[in-house]
């Protein structure tokens, strides 16, 4: 199943079902004014939306799909506008390293046994077609492509397995990083506020199923493109070097508390090692500058200037979009 | 005015409002569901919560409040069950002073000029007499009295007094901290996740004009109670030594990013100085035991035991309950 959120002027939008190739989609009204309202009762609501998206995906206006509409990834705010919560796990170490290695040190043993987890805003996020609008190139403006799960319930202590089960949705996010302000934050020991801006989302949210085999270990096994101005920039593999799995993710936050549906949990910035039949290229900037500093003795590679153009995508097994994509423009806010 | 939130099993429970002397209740749903769908639409709902709360004040069963109830803080939420967005500043320095001090360390010079300000979990919220249920004595279990406003919308780089402008709500917070995890979490620089388990509030929340003359230069300058196993061990007085007042602590928060109506922003633990006239005590047991280290080298005061209770109340100009108490038992969950 698809979701998307149309912006309809109210603070967590209107929720709609999207056809599996993006084309068309249809306003889910009748069964839920939002995914957040659908992730309340998700038992009851999900089965209802399901039975929208077969009939949209048929093709046949009859039965709940009697208005289908085409597709504007423009009119999407992000799926979820208003989260219940948000974390950002470190689940790609090989990012992780590569930033402790540029800084001539190595990444804490703790970082390779439990997942480093962190809270970020829960709302204020961009849909995927808005522009990232910022004051200042000297903050160090980076992209950054996640991938994330939104979360049912989670019991306090829950398994992993349990947590793999209560995976409600999947999301593909840029995650805006202002590397220059990062670093102090991360010395002051409270985690990034200023640091990250608005997060971007990828149009739609889609359930676990929609991989098919490409879903397996609680992994997205399927490439990441990244392109910058143009250029791609990342050929990333979703499924490898990903040290947690979003179901261990999700249990490590489960550990001390219960989690409430609705929630977002990422997996930090997608980060593959270079191999010799593979050169995966970068998630972020700030990688592509820790590889320079490592390999060269310094960063070469700027961040983003006014004017830029990012685009995240996420290929299915078929090599459609599996999200749609992230396609945006960095503006100059004063 | 001052409003509450009823355990309705629902997940944003169902809003009331309360009488002055916290003795009397009426629902509002025929005004907003919930105090989360009333500050989505503030200006046009608030008007109608205060006719109700004028017309209960006069304890006449007429005009909108035609179904008074007796006001039962056991019956209660938090009042705000799920937040937009939660922050916890660092307003009382003195609390942080100790904290270093007791390291042999200094405040850094930033947390003079500038608020800092972590996230924090914006839902699983505990109403005002619900018990405390952890694992662990070990983990070093403290409460923590805290003050803290929700604001309605706040646009990115919204001067102080814009910010102050929106301060719709104040909050009391019992701010749990497990201190045992939260040295190392703080060292990991991602802030505390596992050392803060579900926070408590008071039974209602009100709005700042509640507090009259004692609600000025963005303070709330009232007294503070806190009561660990019937002992009276903080007897704090919440509008001094507070570096950073709330509006200042909104527009921090503002200044790098948009705020959301139905963010809660808090000041930390409230902290006194020790003066001639004053002997504060104090707001969480860390503090008492950063200075029993300053002054003999080690810390005596132990931390929560379970069967332990914590008493938190605020009290008004007139001596009165101005949040009602949060009373709570710490138990054992296994």
């Amino acid at each position: 199943m698809k979701l998307a959120t149309l912006d309809d002027g109210t603070r967590d939008g209107q929720l709609a079902v999207v056809s599996r190739d993006l084309k068309t989609a249809h306003v889910a009204d009748g069964i839920a004014p939002s995914l957040r309202a659908a992730l309340d009762d998700w038992a009851f609501i999900a089965p209802q939306l399901d039975t929208l998206y077969r009939q949209l995906n048929e093709g046949k206006a009859e039965g709940r799909a009697r208005r289908p509409f085409d597709f504007d990834p423009a009119r999407c705010m992000a799926p979820l506008p208003r989260a219940s919560g948000r974390i950002i796990g470190a689940a790609w170490l090989h990012h992780h390293e590569l930033e402790r290695r540029a800084a001539g040190a190595d990444l804490p043993v703790a970082w390779r046994e439990t997942p480093q987890l962190a809270w970020a805003a829960s709302d204020g996020f961009l849909g995927p077609r808005q522009d990232l609008v910022l004051a200042r190139e000297e903050w160090g403006i980076d992209f950054g492509a996640e991938l994330a799960v939104v979360s049912g319930d989670v019991a306090q202590g829950a398994t992993v397995d349990a947590a793999h089960g209560q995976i409600r949705l999947l999301l593909l996010a840029n995650d805006v990083t202002l590397q220059g302000l990062a670093l102090e934050e991360r010395a002051g020991g409270h985690g990034l506020l200023h640091a990250k801006p608005a997060t971007s989302f990828a149009p739609v949210a889609v359930t676990p199923s929609e991989l098919g085999e490409a879903w397996r270990g609680g992994k997205a096994a399927l490439p990441l493109r990244v392109v910058w101005n143009g250029n791609p920039v990342g050929t990333l593999e979703a499924g490898e070097d990903m040290a947690f799995n979003f179901p261990q993710l999700l249990a490590a936050l489960a550990s001390s508390r219960a989690v409430t549906a609705g929630t977002i949990v990422s997996g930090g910035a997608v980060s593959n090692r270079t191999t010799r039949r593979h050169t995966p290229g970068y998630a972020c900037i700030a990688a592509q500058r820790w590889q320079e500093t490592i390999d060269g003795g310094e960063a070469v590679t700027q961040f983003m200037r006014f004017g830029d153009t990012v685009r995240i995508e996420m290929l299915d097994e078929n090599g459609k979009s599996l999200f749609g994509a992230i396609e945006q423009t960095l503006k100059n806010s004063g």
